[in-house]
């Protein structure tokens, strides 16, 4: 992000919500549903009502606490590649993740499994622009519960090689995914602890309170020092008030609470600040995506977590049913409200559709377009001698075509960024050519792509080990599923 | 225009593009082919070669000449509650202008007519996030050219009671369009040059040409202390130098040699920098639009403007033949670029489609739905007491719902934007309905805008006048069409 993010409320303003996120956690508290973590909390200083779940903090404790989480930090992969830097001015662009859906132009919307998400994934492998999985892309719901966090991981290590979330469901399923990681990696314990691997986003449940599994994955993620998301997910108007000022509040309050128990676990593991916070269609209490709301809430958020110095999670998100204009307004829209709020983990950043319910292998390959545009956006024009063409200029001449020139011929192949999906035909060439609209050139991107994959290298005694594990995993019966 | 435009070069390499503009108009210079326009840069100490059209300046004069531009105006409308401030942080909003053809759902696409013309002007009436008419939302080939002017003026000022443009097009035609906007407003001549009423756009014929229409207009316009909205027209790769700095360097140039020569006309009069650097398909030449390329140019444009203290134009294009993704994605692009880039004038904002080709019913509606939601965007949500809402969040507590508190009911009607467009239903209402997608939406909407059209009220001596006005110049055939 070379630019400078935009400032949506003034200094006087951020720090008015920053108080009231403070009173909110000193007067009003947080139910932490999880003994372990009140236990932790209460030895750090923190309140908590006898027989009861409720928490509170005081303003300078929190505040102490979360000094230690890192601003910047290195999210590491099995193709060392594809290691991300995330913080800084650094912007990273992920997957769709946790649709219950799928959908594409020739089967129609369904539910998820194993063969979309597989082919989901493939697709993430190849698009440049999507730089980690940002989950399931799908749900692969045929996948018994039980076994499916290591069926999805091994095929997330070997069709992709790129970073990517584990899902926080338990102690069991956090130890499984974990020792995958190691495993893909081909390293030891102390070289994954020293290395985040991994991620997993860990929401509130907003209003005020995070579940007993959400803490668990802090609980067992940080203390190996792996990479905490903590995300209300604040939808004004629903799960937190209709005024975005106390939404913004509500949801600074909840992911303060949760980074300052990821540094109360272990102290400087790398932990990002999630906003989520969009509104809800009064009338039918719908959530609304990429709206003049979901775009001002990124971008204050963006200002809170440079406030707290730490990096910054938004989304690219919509809530269109259909691969239509909606679904481009409302994404862009997303992505402007992300991007110039200054966002370095952007979640759901290729194939999410109608409020995350079906992921779409058309706007897979549209998203991963719009984010090589936005890529091609945030590098400045370079500015030299060579650039600003004055030869060239002066050998044209007034009444002349830079076309032909070789200051042209020298560059044109790369001068501009070309997209996959716009359709820059004449109106009659384009007519002629059955007036296709961007979704059908989408699919047959994705068609192709498919036909084109190739799984990325990886070294056959670790795909061994890792068939092994989840050959033993399975034989052992993976994990209840009654929590 | 609440938030800081977005600085895409530092201040050295705005100073690379303006030295290099400025080398531009010394060393190479530009055409004027205007004598009179060359007369007066000569007498303000610009060298003319004998025999030739090319002026070349230096750059003291120039900087000097420009120092009495106003950096922000008011823009009067025959209706004062529709005038406008243009410069400073105002925004303001103007229709598609000069497409050759237009385009509906019902219809299809067909050469621009005067009905249409009509039409689409009773939609930018009526649309409230249209501020101005930014010229013919279609042309009206039906009207001879000789009284075209005169007819589209007429419909302009009578159906519509919001600022509107004129071309330049010969010294009779700016003749005529100033009488009628002066009758229309129902003020003397010299009330008339207090008040800027008008506005044309100057686009420079690039590279570094300014033709004699255009010239006139600065002539005749500035004379008058009207609007000049001095455009170069600099794609890069085929008018300007495929490098992003080499087209900005020549549009600088070219748009501060227009500026200037208004300034000799008339110092003090008002005066717009146009950016409208795009560009190429290096394929094919044809124009791209909504690009990386052209978010960064409009920000470089923006920052260029605000260097000379001038208020500034950029646009909301695409390239798109069908109203899909790529149409509503290359112009929440070009919006991207153009706010964020600090537009004062926003020309094109609602119907522009396939490069400017054709004018779109639809493409009208779902833009000034964009510009709404730019609109509630561009307002910082408000942060105090009652919007930080402590009250409602200790209220509802932990693991509660604010749908039904006070503070929710209190405000819910006015808490978010509600667009026109978008379908928030889920996706089983929404398939029961028949699956529509956001074109036809749009259709329903403009039939229905048509349908309850009422013109705006106009004083019926003013009417008459008008019409007088008309009839007489009718009679006296209008304008020659030899030019």
């Amino acid at each position: 992000m070379p630019y400078q993010p935009t400032n949506v409320v003034s200094e006087d303003e951020l720090e008015s919500i920053h108080d009231a996120s403070m009173q909110i956690l000193e007067e009003i508290g947080m139910d932490f549903l999880e003994p372990e973590a009140r236990d932790l909390l209460i030895k750090a200083g923190a309140t908590v009502e006898p027989g009861s779940e409720r928490v509170r903090f005081d303003r300078e404790m929190i505040t102490e606490i979360i000094k230690t989480a890192p601003s910047e930090f290195t999210l590491h992969s099995r193709n060392p590649e594809h290691n991300l830097r995330i913080g800084g001015t650094w912007t990273a662009f992920g997957s769709v993740a946790s649709a219950p859906n799928v959908l594409d132009l020739d089967r129609g919307r369904r539910i998820g499994n194993h063969l979309d998400y597989q082919n989901l994934l493939k697709l993430s492998q190849m698009l440049n622009s999507v730089h980690f999985l940002a989950g399931y892309p799908v749900e692969p719901i045929d996948l018994h519960a039980s076994i499916r966090h290591l069926d999805a991981t091994y095929d997330a290590l070997t069709l992709t090689d790129k970073p990517f979330h584990a899902y926080s469901l338990g102690r069991q399923r956090n130890i499984d995914c974990l020792e995958m990681v190691r495993i893909g990696r081909g390293v030891d314990d102390a070289t994954l602890e020293r290395e985040p691997s991994i991620f997993t986003v860990i929401n509130s449940s907003s209003p005020l309170r995070l579940d007993t599994p959400m803490l668990q994955g802090i609980l067992e993620y940080s203390a190996r020092n792996q990479v905490i998301v903590l995300t209300p997910f604040t939808l004004a108007g629903a799960m937190a008030p209709v005024t975005l000022a106390g939404a913004l509040a509500q949801q600074n309050a909840e992911a303060l609470a949760g980074i300052a128990l990821t540094q109360l676990v272990r102290p400087g593991s790398p932990v990002v600040y999630g906003g989520f916070t969009s509104n809800v269609d009064m009338q039918s209490g719908a959530p609304a995506f990429g709206t003049p709301e979901y775009m001002r809430t990124a971008m204050v958020g963006g200002q809170l977590a440079r406030r707290y110095k730490v990096p910054y999670r938004s989304s690219n998100v919509c809530a269109a049913n259909a691969l239509d204009a909606q679904a481009a307004y409302e994404s862009v829209f997303s992505l402007w409200g992300a991007i110039m709020g200054g966002v370095n983990l952007l979640m759901h950043g290729a194939g999410w559709m109608e409020g995350g319910l079906h992921a779409s292998y058309e706007k897979m390959i549209l998203d991963a377009d719009l984010l090589h545009m936005v890529s091609a956006f945030l590098e400045p024009p370079v500015v030299d001698e060579s650039t600003l063409a004055l030869d060239a200029i002066r050998d044209v001449g007034p009444g002349g075509h830079f076309f032909g020139t070789q200051h042209t011929q020298d560059r044109f192949r790369t001068a501009f960024y070309k997209p996959m999906i716009s359709d820059w035909r004449n109106y009659e060439s384009w007519e002629e050519g059955g007036s296709p609209q961007a979704p059908a050139k989408a699919n047959s991107i994705w068609k192709e792509m498919l036909a084109a994959y190739e799984p990325p290298p990886i070294d056959s005694a670790i795909d061994a080990e890792l068939r092994d594990f989840v050959a033993r995993r399975h034989a052992e019966g993976g994990v209840p599923t009654d929590f």
